[in-house]
């Protein structure tokens, strides 16, 4: 079968490459892939910054963002049937005490692997074969945005775990502040407008753009950086109790610390592999934190559980705001082949929001191919 | 009575004032106030940085760390006793949600007041008055050290505010690190070493000195930043799952952003009301923090909550190193006629742990007077 590789470590890589379908064991299942989305960290792997060929190859598949069906199960599969849309998680566990209980995402040892990013082959590929226990059904009303669960899942795990960590407090959060407007940002704006909160999303274009539209399609205010800058943002609007910082560029990180309020919450989701130093305020950053019960937390990959909670937002968000994830998926590349195409996409077209690859037949068919 | 008192905003206002013992109301305590402990708080009001008096008063009685006895109880009173030792918390609640839920520490509208620093007297006078909600019973065997309850608390709600974080994840934290041996670093080393963890603590001066021996007595090892800066403490002793900053020096809270592990909790207790600047690696820290999982806590205050677990563990510390709080006091100023020595000792003695204003006859005296 074919398949969208790099070879890692080597800038600019990305290939087509026939490699033998898997192979169905007993409790595994084969799923045929019908759309991958491509992000950030596909393009930082083929511009050679990290990624990782599984054990005795010299090739890594491309794509951790799935959506495919299930073609066949192996003895002993339960989970799962023929037929079913499926969704895979990324990470695979190690055997810290965290991965052990299902927590993979927040692994304390560090030798997990990640399908298409680390150790493992991803699902830019005709087929994958995969365990049922990291595979997330997803009902067929959503077949049309169900690629878009991984990054959602993300999004998912950041808001979970704020909102777990403020069991600390009597809390009623009402105003939330999303920075950036890409995939995660959106699909934070979604979360929160779901959460019931009053959303500003921020991000440096001004409006009218894509971007804005999709942000005030829900109910939320979209802001440009250009007009206003983050510092100030809480006099103009009061203070936030949830900030989503998701823009990748880390000194929002911290000037996000002088804007939400007391007892607030920050969540950092960029992956910030840069070199950036930046001057801050120190005394007054530490004063506020301190002063205000404040609290930051960083929030990396996703777990089953947090996939699961996505599955039950899109169905609301779609529920509430009829076709407006669809709209999210702004670039389709036709094929596996049409790989050169994705990364053009990928490095270059700045109005994107998800691009996604779509894999022949598998994209129109309507029954499973058993 | 007699009392120690400041012009809030007036630098050097420290002075003895004659005020009238305060009276006894249905539903208050009168208690005879026995030792004081005093801080940097009270030393920066007298440098008149903050504080404020009470409506209609144009001075404010200093002191927020009391100990005292239970004098005459108003009609109603049934949680305390004549003859009682307790220790008084210091906020009283607004009513914003928080506050209404008896978590006034978690104040958010920024109303409350506080006894000896902002809008109420404090407790360096020879009585004061007292609803039993914010009178924490101390138990006899603690007389000696119950002083120290105030600043304990501070440490018991930060500690017990990062568990209940990281309740969001399965979580074993072994490992912690103590940043500043004044009294809030020393009382962390053992809140954390009654926890079980492998406690370091680490403050400028090396050894030998005063607060290494008093490290040194609870099992945790001492370190001096002169000897060893943060940045590499957990290259040496691998990486800390609790970090608690009380240095009073901000930029430690960044340095510490870079040496705690994965799913770490870093606890910020340091008020620090300079202008201190500082460059820091942002795409690094934002980094460490999202692939780490970690969190960032800041904490202010204490609710009776924290004042009753401080009890418990001021308890259990005495059975396992007798003596060792007691320790801790290391300067006490006769009476509230010397108030230019306990000013000056604020002011100028380094060597201080904890300087206490013995109050005369109550020191001593051993039954209640009723």
């Amino acid at each position: 079968m074919k398949a969208i590789a790099v070879i890692p470590g080597k800038p600019n890589s990305a290939h087509l490459v026939e490699t033998p379908r898997p192979t169905l064991h007993a409790g595994t299942v084969l799923v045929k892939v019908i759309r991958v989305g491509v992000d950030g960290t596909d393009r930082e792997i083929n511009e050679g910054l990290y990624g990782a060929a599984p054990a005795g190859a010299d090739f890594l598949v491309l794509g951790h963002e799935s959506f495919g069906r299930v073609v066949e199960v192996g003895p002993g599969v339960k989970k799962v049937r023929p037929g079913d849309y499926v969704v895979a998680t990324v990470r695979r566990p190690d055997d810290c005490i965290n991965c052990r209980a299902g927590e993979y995402d927040m692994c304390i040892a560090g030798n997990y692997t990640e399908r298409g990013i680390k150790g493992r082959h991803g699902y830019l590929s005709e087929f994958y074969v995969e365990a049922p226990t990291y595979l997330v059904n997803v009902p067929p009303t959503l077949k049309e945005v169900g690629v878009l669960l991984e990054p959602l899942s993300i999004v998912e795990k950041g808001i979970m775990q704020a909102y777990k960590i403020q069991e600390r407090l009597v809390w009623k959060p009402q105003r939330a502040l999303v920075l950036g407007a890409g995939t995660v940002g959106l699909m934070a704006t979604i979360v929160l407008r779901l959460r019931g909160l009053e959303v500003f999303t921020m991000a440096r274009t001004p409006k009218p753009n894509r971007h804005a539209d999709l942000v005030e399609a829900t109910g939320a205010r979209y802001l440009s950086s250009r007009e206003q800058p983050v510092l100030g943002l809480d006099e103009t609007y009061g203070r936030f109790d949830i900030i989503f910082e998701a823009t990748g560029y880390s000194p929002l990180a911290f000037e996000a610390m002088e804007v939400f309020g007391n007892n607030g919450v920050l969540i950092l989701s960029s992956v910030t592999g840069g070199d950036r130093h930046v001057e801050i305020p120190a005394d007054k950053l530490n004063l506020e934190m301190v002063l205000g019960n404040k609290v930051v937390v960083g929030t990396v990959n996703a777990n089953r559980r947090y996939f699961e909670r996505g599955v039950v937002d899109m169905q609301r968000a779609e529920e509430r705001w009829p076709g407006l994830l669809g709209r999210f998926i702004t670039h389709r590349v036709q094929g596996l082949e049409n790989y050169e195409e994705m990364i053009r996409l990928l490095n270059h077209e700045k109005s994107a929001i998800k691009i996604v690859v779509e894999l022949g037949a598998g994209a129109q068919e309507t029954t499973a191919k058993r």
